[in-house]
């Protein structure tokens, strides 16, 4: 439709949305404020914004253009938050590779990205090193020797991060460009096949910043964002960008701290003496923390902590609260930016935490664990298999499907897997889940492991989350198998304790009990049949149970 | 530059930034948030969300479609809120009418703009009967009669606004169109010549709402809006979209108040009953609210206030502070958003308000009413004739040039107007300003007053506000008069008291004494010669100083 328009072709005054205006601010209003690595290495806005033209300057010496690929293997640094902006406003593309991988993958990875230059902290130098035969593009490393003396190795070293930024201009100029320009690629692992590279654009990224950054500003009092937080990751800087936070951190003119490798005793020292007051991990981290950190003293008290990756349990919220954390969820995953729902109190529910009365507490802790409430500007839909809206009622599950300005478009290489993520027009999260009349949103289940029964949606996890309230129950499985009547019906495999008695029926009973009282469906129940005593439940390489080696086994 | 893109061509996946998208939290998580026309009528979002597609049903029947152009001539209403949002969603433009314009100007702008359908209110219905043999492309009327009897005209009435929404069905579906369509499009007046239509495309008025509610958001304390905030608008809505500030509302969810005619009982009254807590004015509805308001009370304490269109007095700033209104200024233009910078406090500067030392608080009255900082995402200059950025040192003057996601791309039919605007690049606000090192920018002249002497610019604003200051000097104005050897030179125009006996030389010391404490530039002091007594100083129709006759007098 090409009508009415008030631009019709881009022209010179059109403003693309580009990453190199997140640093305008920065650099007008915050020249003054601080990045520190790891408490060792401090420098000023003024002083960052001059090394990423350094860094464009030496990357340019290197042959790199716009359309190339740079690979950036780093702990969180300030060399990294360099490489955020400065390769893709060079026009290059940041690949952000996750070191955990085997060097396989590692490999895999840096060969479909067609990584040219590779960014590579002393720790990884051997990993590419051990790969280097067999990698089809990379021309140039550059190692990052953090204090350490220069690794040997015959990779092809093109220097030392740090005396090639000295030798090279503080001068750069970042021209514009098309906004739907690759920015960044990474890549996502499933338990299947090779990772997968999900892209993202100038746009993509400055859409999520602005639109994380007004709902994190947006709430009256707690668990809101303000200029004066200081800002530290602690999920990788390599896993999603940090969840897009340094964008939005260096945007707002925060003080920024890059805690290198994550060892809580490092952490907690920094919270302590940076002042750090807003950060976002996983569970384990949380975890962690809360066991690293002294007893019954402040030292975590007024942390804003957005929990995401996996569920946060009302327990370790509980805890996390008890210790003065304010402590809430985001929920996203790689391929949508990631941010699209943050579990915030509602406008008028003022947080009294455990000083509250128990049912007030129960609800505040219900609502910091839920999946959230969306984020404006993100068209997020609960949907069936005919894409109509389940109703509001929490409890009809449904599929997240979500449209927003900052989704990526699909994966590099993989038109048949992009086509899947986006059909009907959609981003298909695979998440199940249910929508309170009040918009907060509950996962139940992922699509692959939910049971449909007679054309009903049941949650493996909340039988599973039942089930081991059992006493003597250890762990347990629940997969659907399939049935002649109903098509799919619920099948439970239960570790017992050792030495313990626990039948199948006993289990049973306790599901009807909570079904008696609408916890869960009637039909959401196994038969006794249906309910197996195992050995032990196979498990994932990350420690998540595997439900695939179960499926073979039933059928 | 079309390489490396995340998507070549629009997809069916892209997500265009449309103003549909501003309601999407609004529907699914502020379903009961309340909007009140005046106290009188009362609805929630909700319903407002039906009114939206019955509006947009009743357009669609007096063929309205993607590209046609409706005007609105109505108070501050939720009728004009209904408009906003319906009219640029179903593809067409909204047309702000200035109804204060006489009705041979309102003529011009609905031909100019091609507004085939005019929504009237009752108390405008004379206005445009005057005028509808002239008028080109206007073929329905719709009355919002307001719960007044149905006005006698014989315009082409297709009924009343209730009427027709009440026949429409609630239920319309607002496709995905282009993001650079026209949205909206209202007249400037200037001083001379036709008002010219500024338009703005759904991306301008969605990233403006976007960076500008992030902008409000951030501060830590003071200063800032929330989502518990309670809006009510005092710049009419049809200047500028009322700043873009009723679609912030919507999108975070704020309750709304809409305030019909600005009569200052009726803001008072609002303002305790709907406990309103976030407005915008011009500096004379400040002065007028506060003279209105019972002295010595708290019926304005805690009141967030920006203040546009003109600048804000330290004296005016004073005044409201110590009635607790929390005042600051934001600036911007009808071409530019509107707002460009905000006069928010910098993080780690604790207002304490009169309270604080005298040096503190005078410094924070500076703060609130200078032009203030630029908000996020804005390609924010002050510049030179060569388009170099001035040194930011507080006192060298330049032009402010600006580029962001949110400027017009020039005025309706007027290219040649539309060049000039963009000369460089850059949209050329024809503000003269200072820029501090902490990043506060400070108007100081128009560019067509100010004055260029020796290669240097003399702000005609300052010399006359110092002027104004020696005893016995009513009002004067300060002008540019051709020089052979300088260029140009200041000459002063002074209006003395009534039978007092200052001569030019009196007025000359007092400069020159300034010039001796660098408050101003000795260039700046116009020669005993140049100063003249007048016994009046010619007014614009809206009061303000008019240099042009002068200037005419002087040559």
């Amino acid at each position: 439709m090409q009508e009415n328009l008030v631009a019709a072709t881009p022209s010179a005054y059109a403003y693309p949305l580009l990453i190199k205006q997140l640093l305008l601010n920065a650099r007008s209003l915050h020249g003054d404020q601080e990045i520190t690595y790891r408490g060792e290495l401090r420098y000023r806005f003024r002083e960052f914004d001059r090394r990423i033209c350094r860094l464009a300057s030496a990357l340019t010496s290197l042959d790199v253009r716009h359309g190339s690929t740079v690979a950036v293997m780093d702990w969180d640094s300030h060399r990294y938050l360099e490489s955020y902006f400065a390769i893709p406003m060079m026009g290059a593309t940041l690949f952000t590779v996750n070191v955990r991988l085997s060097p396989q993958q590692i490999l895999y990875t840096l060969n479909d990205s067609e990584a040219e230059v590779v960014l590579v902290h002393a720790d990884f130098v051997e990993t590419l090193t051990q790969i280097r035969d067999e990698l089809r593009f990379v021309r140039s490393v550059v190692v990052l020797a953090d204090g350490q003396p220069m690794p040997k190795t015959d990779l092809p070293v093109a220097g030392e991060y740090e005396a090639l930024l000295e030798q090279a201009s503080p001068e750069f100029a970042f021209d514009d460009f098309d906004e739907n320009t690759k920015a960044a690629v990474f890549y996502t692992t499933g338990t299947t096949g090779d990772p997968k590279g999900v892209s993202y654009s100038h746009r993509n990224i400055v859409m999520h910043a602005m639109a994380t950054a007004m709902s994190l500003c947006a709430p009256r009092d707690g668990q809101r964002l303000h200029r004066e937080d200081v800002y530290m990751p602690i999920t990788p800087m390599f896993h999603v960008l940090a969840w897009g936070m340094p964008y939005i951190a260096i945007m707002l003119g925060l003080k920024t701290v890059l805690p290198g490798r994550y060892e809580p005793e490092v952490l907690l020292r920094l919270r302590e003496t940076e002042k750090v007051t807003f950060s976002h991990c996983v569970p384990t981290i949380l975890q962690m923390l809360l066991q690293a950190a002294p007893q019954g003293d402040s030292a975590l008290s007024g942390w804003k902590l957005i929990i995401g990756g996996s569920a946060l349990s009302p327990a370790l919220c509980d805890a996390a609260l008890g210790r003065g954390i304010d402590v809430f969820t985001g929920y996203g995953m790689s391929e949508t930016g990631p941010i699209v729902a943050l579990a915030q109190l509602p406008p008028g529910f003022a947080s009294n935490n455990r000083n509250d009365t128990a049912e007030n507490y129960k609800k505040e802790v219900q609502m910091r664990c839920s999946t959230g409430r969306p984020v404006p500007m993100v068209d997020f839909r609960v949907v069936d298999e005919n894409m109509n809206d389940v109703p509001r009622d929490g409890k009809s599950p449904g599929e997240i499907v979500l449209r927003a300005p900052f989704l990526t478009l699909g994966y590099n290489n993989e038109p048949q897997a992009s086509e899947e993520l986006w059909a009907g027009g959609y981003l298909h999260t695979q998440d199940i889940a249910v929508m309170h009349p009040d918009g907060f949103v509950q996962i139940v289940d992922r699509i692959k492991d939910v049971i449909k029964t007679g054309g009903e949606w049941v949650s493996s996890i909340e039988v599973e989350r039942l089930i081991s309230l059992v006493p003597g129950v250890v762990e347990c499985a629940v997969i659907g198998v399939p049935d002649a009547k109903w098509g799919e019906r619920p099948m439970a495999l239960v570790v017992g304790r050792a030495g313990g008695r626990l039948q199948p029926s006993v289990v049973r009973e306790h599901l009807m009990m909570h079904a008696k009282t609408n916890r869960i469906s009637r039909y959401a129940v196994p038969e006794e049949s249906r309910i197996v005593f195992v050995e032990e439940i196979p498990k994932t390489s990350v420690g998540k149970i595997d439900k695939k080696p179960l499926r073979k086994m039933a059928a």
